[in-house]
């Protein structure tokens, strides 16, 4: 298990993953320290908290990800990680040769067409695969329903609302269909889903109400969630706010809720099925904004035997890696005994978990796991004992006609300014400078001209 | 035959198609003087000129389309006519209803799935549906050739091109792989062709070439014209200095050179089979920008019996519709004859020829003779005897790396200049005030930063 490389040369780290923590982690590590391969099945990096305004049309598709042959890596495979020998240091690849990969829903997943397949090596290993999203076995979830993590999803979801429109535009449409064409239903109440839900209220309200006079009446707009309560991570004066915002523009909430299934009727409209409840409901389009799964890969390196550390601790609660504090992957005896990190390979991201603190799958953690690590690298003491220290910038959530909520610790800030903060936080934080510059001359141009309403 | 409508009810004009003419007459028709009704498979209108700088992400996709819904139109209904009876003026419509129109590749074509059919009345039709491509039946051209007329397959062609970039750059891929992945062919040198060979050639050599150092020996981008000359509309000098700039470039056109068959090999490369040569030749993408072919609907029309006025007036050379110098749309007994008007039709664009002088299928022409036919319905005189005058403005073509060639009569202009000219007339002639706005400061992120990259 000794580093193969000669002296002098840079120490090749390999990332798994392009998401918070793997593109950030690529950008942390300064190339003269290290030499740099990313593998990823995505081209890009995804700034998630923008997606949502990207499938009204308030922001170009492109306003949110990053290429990451920008980066400048040493290497980059587009390629899934099939399978890892830590005891030869050796990555087994499957090249994602699909040609639309940006604009096929769920894009990352693994298609029925097998790519060619080789192999790398590594010095160093750095596991942020991140996670996918759970459909608890729901009936129809995986065929009829859209995600929204990717940019290709947000173009799907993008063409199904506008599509809507024109269908339920048609002459041939009964009052009956348009009901059911023009009924958004989303499936959970995080942050991703209540953002949705308030981005398409302002493209229904502001924009598509003066193409479609004659439709408006029939528009709906549902969220539904499991739990009592929507944004969990706000505090109760918070998510008042936003429920009585949301009441005030016509979005309805239905907690305890659960959806039991979903098919597709041969004229394009989906019936849910919501436990409890007899009747079906008509729906254009659902969103499906709720729990996560690891990631196969993950799954197969935790029944893997590592000649001599016996196998790598899973998480009960999530069956996500264990890592220390210093995001080494730890790894326990098969008898069992105390927990000892693996050679040079470390994990971050939601497909962790530290076994000292158990932090939220956010982005947040994911990225500043990510910076931290990679400071650590360019220092040349990654392997060394240390904590990494979350430290929680808030929560916030855009609501629609442009108010928003923000959560400080104990401090809360609502409506129009919290909306400001919002933008200003997430211009901020995105990656690049052609981004930076892009974002605010379309939030400029969609100021002065409305969203853009074309079918693409 | 006589109009239904109601004493002072604005008359109800409907119009066939989105394209340079049905647009822009669309745009041009006050909606005080008439009640516009746009029908057309695509929601959207596309400024075909800067449809090649989107391929290579100089430009966002939607700053080549407009949304027809912006004209504030009547109505307007995204579908196929399939019929017409000219006698109760009455058009049988089929629902275009596929979600994604405009991300797919020659998206107005008819998929399989049947939408639903209703009909619709007018007062006066113009008929101006344009041209499908022309493949001349060469094999396998319709399923493995690009074409290049709709803001859709500006993309499918975008993603090949990356995609390509990405499999070669594979370690699994062998030299001779690459040089087929990455071998460029366009099938027809006319501006289309050209243009988009240069931007190809801009593409590759400013950008990617930066991303991949080590594939660039194996790039090259041959253009075929079966023709001894490309870029006929231009004189010999702007011609030559064309192909000059082109060898400069290493982009090779190859005239008197005709595909005669296209095949996919399972690895997903194309091997063109050319006339007179017997070894394939291999490559990663074929754009086919070559001919022009009557849309169905246009034959369907021609072969139609008219109550009492024959049929309309089949123009030999191309199967076009033949009009007046009002573009009237021209019927004959079946027995022969003195071509008569057909009541309350017109035809303009692609699809027609004026019986007195033969005009070339061209965006110019086109958007010309509906700006003149909207001015006279405005005026109430559309029905008046009357002669477009057609004024050529010019021909303009990229040639890459800032240069391009523009001629006027005798006059030429060619290098810098022109491109200058290139850049102003399009965005002078770019329809809205939101595009006018978005492609300069494109244009300028793309100085600043370079083209964009990402797969999308």
């Amino acid at each position: 298990m000794q580093a193969r490389r000669k002296k002098g040369e840079r120490e090749r780290i390999v990332i798994l993953g392009s998401g918070w923590a793997g593109y950030a982690l690529a950008q942390t590590i300064k190339p003269s320290k290290a030499s740099r391969v990313l593998i990823s099945p995505r081209s890009h990096f995804v700034f998630t908290p923008l997606l949502a305004s990207t499938t009204v049309g308030t922001l170009e598709f492109r306003a949110s990800i990053e290429p990451v042959r920008r980066l400048g890596l040493d290497e980059f495979h587009q390629a899934w990680a099939s399978d890892i020998d830590f005891a030869t240091k050796t990555i087994r690849l499957e090249a994602n040769t699909m040609s639309d990969t940006a604009g096929t829903q769920t894009s990352t997943l693994r298609g029925p067409a097998k790519g060619p397949e080789f192999s790398i090596t590594y010095d160093t290993l750095v596991i942020a695969v991140g996670c996918y999203s759970q459909t608890f076995g729901t009936e129809g979830v995986a065929q009829h329903a859209n995600f929204l993590r990717d940019v290709g999803d947000a173009r799907a979801i993008r063409l199904k609302v506008l599509t809507a429109f024109e269908k339920a535009d048609l002459p041939s449409a009964t009052d009956a269909q348009r009901a059911e064409l023009l009924h958004f239903a989303i499936v959970g109440g995080g942050p991703t889903g209540i953002e949705f839900a308030a981005e398409l209220h302002d493209l229904v309200h502001e924009d598509l109400a003066k193409l479609y006079p004659a439709l408006m009446r029939f528009v709906r707009v549902t969220v539904y969630d499991i739990a009592p309560k929507v944004l969990p991570m706000f505090d109760q004066a918070l998510a008042s706010y936003a429920m009585d915002l949301f009441r005030r523009q016509g979005i309805e909430v239905k907690t305890e809720h659960s959806l039991q299934s979903i098919r597709r009727t041969d004229d394009g409209i989906l019936k849910l099925r919501l436990k409890g409840h007899d009747a079906e409901v008509g729906a254009g389009l659902l969103v499906w904004s709720t729990g996560l799964m690891q990631n196969p890969l993950v799954a197969r390196l935790l029944r893997q035997d590592i000649p001599g550390l016996g196998r790598i601790v899973e998480d009960d609660r999530t069956g996500g890696i264990t890592t220390d504090g210093a995001m080494r992957v730890l790894t326990r005896p098969v008898g069992g005994g105390a927990p000892v990190p693996l050679p040079d390979v470390y994990a971050i991201g939601d497909c962790t978990v530290q076994v000292a603190h158990r932090l939220p799958a956010t982005a947040q953690v994911a990225s500043q796991q990510a910076t931290w690590l990679g400071k650590r690298i360019n220092s040349g003491n990654a392997n060394a004992d240390g904590e990494f220290i979350f430290r929680n910038w808030g929560a916030m959530a855009y609501l629609g006609s442009k108010r928003a909520i923000h959560q400080n610790g104990a401090d809360g800030l609502r409506g129009w300014p919290a909306w400001i903060l919002w933008r200003t936080a997430y211009l901020t934080k995105s990656m690049s400078w052609r981004n930076k510059l892009k974002i605010p001359l379309q939030w400029l141009i969609t100021a002065l001209f409305g969203r853009d309403i074309s079918r693409f």
